[in-house]
């Protein structure tokens, strides 16, 4: 394996798993990014290291596909690694296998860095030492499509969650992946049985914190009848989240 | 240690915390139910085992107290056994120490083993070869106390909660722990951080299921203004739920 690509075992325990018996969304969604963290802290562009910094990276996108759902008891690894720098971006990639090594999915995610004072991106191709250069793979890109471009025509409006204690991250933001659940919660448990979720996208627009009343808005996908497009609003027009659902 | 008891390793890693920086109640819990159905496991009376007979393990009192929350990064463990059975019910309790031996917690259970198709409980006291009496450590009791006694006098309605996908388990049951984060969602974060919760209790009355409205209803512990008393209700009156929080 690449020296800069790492690989973190894990093993789906009980407890972990949705009503269908396999590794949840959520769970699978919060082992992506703690792998991501993990990787960036031992290149020393972890949170820890940017915090020092003055800066935090934040996710801008994310893009999961799961070709073969994760069943109690399997073990399994997430390999990471990132491919570019392009301005105020950076790609990270994922690869789920299970320990045999049959791959089960995928994932890739983008992200910047903000300033806390400024709350501007930095610009990754400036950054000290020639920030975390030496540790991409140029020629290990994105595994799967990145997320796309989610515009809403005809939406409804299908649900309000008020963002509670239990929805924060460590930020006080609510948690990135609440919101990937909370698209999935607009489903019925007969819906997501005939039709098994394939691909989920999030595009990360705003900032939501405690009590926001978060509407989320539904739409068809008029070019791909598998998929559902959503927005996640506040304030009544205020874009928190775009994402997709797709069997 | 006792070979009755086991105990299993984990560590606080990133995004499994609060926005506390510690381990999250939900997590916690998480983990501790992951703990009894491995420790049932290994000693043949897990819930696959159980399965094969026709029956279920089903939680019915909880109760976790935490004197040292955990912070990112920590390396603990979670020790389990079983002390008693008595007719329908058995107690299995837990203990939380950092890697170091600092016991930062504890948790104690209450359980039934009910069969499928009666959907009644099992005399524990009489299952086949003995059951798992030989699993017992009668000498290690309760580390805290259990779950007392829940009674809401004054109650009032603040919350509604439309039970959905990410809320289920395995079983397609509300998933126990969640409830446990819907009691913490009816305070405040600033609550939270100015009274940090030393100790949360659960009875389990009723399964809900996808689609269920739950009602959480709260009320004054009259004799302990640490401690603040829910029910989570369906249907108008039938008590899903109860349970406190306290600081």
């Amino acid at each position: 394996m690449d020296k800069n690509a790492s690989s973190y075992a894990y093993t789906v325990e009980p407890f972990t798993e949705d009503c269908f018996g396999h590794l949840s969304w959520g769970r699978l969604g919060n082992l992506i990014l703690r792998c991501a963290s993990m990787h960036a802290g031992e290149h020393e562009f972890g949170f820890e290291q940017m915090k020092r910094l003055g800066q935090a990276w934040v996710l801008s996108r994310l893009a999961i596909e799961m070709d073969h759902p994760l069943p109690t008891g399997a073990h399994f690894e997430i390999e990471t690694w990132v491919d570019r720098i392009y301005r105020q971006f950076t790609d990270r990639h994922f690869t789920v296998r299970l320990a045999d090594g049959t791959v089960c999915g995928h994932a890739t995610s983008t992200w910047s860095l903000i300033d806390f004072q400024t709350r501007q991106p930095a610009d990754l191709t400036k950054l000290s030492d020639g920030g975390f250069t030496q540790t991409l793979i140029p020629e290990r890109g994105a595994p799967i499509a990145p997320a796309g471009r989610i515009r809403l025509k005809h939406a409804s409006h299908t649900a309000t969650h008020r963002a509670a204690f239990s929805d924060l991250d460590i930020n006080r933001h609510f948690n990135s992946i609440r919101y990937l659940e909370l698209l999935l919660d607009q489903f019925s448990m007969e819906h997501l049985e005939a039709h098994p979720v394939r691909r989920i996208e999030m595009a990360y627009c705003l900032e939501a914190y405690m009590g926001d009343e978060l509407e989320v808005w539904r739409d068809d996908d008029l070019n791909n009848p598998l998929r559902t497009l959503f927005e996640i609003r506040k304030n009544g027009s205020e874009v928190v989240v775009k994402g997709s659902v797709e069997s």
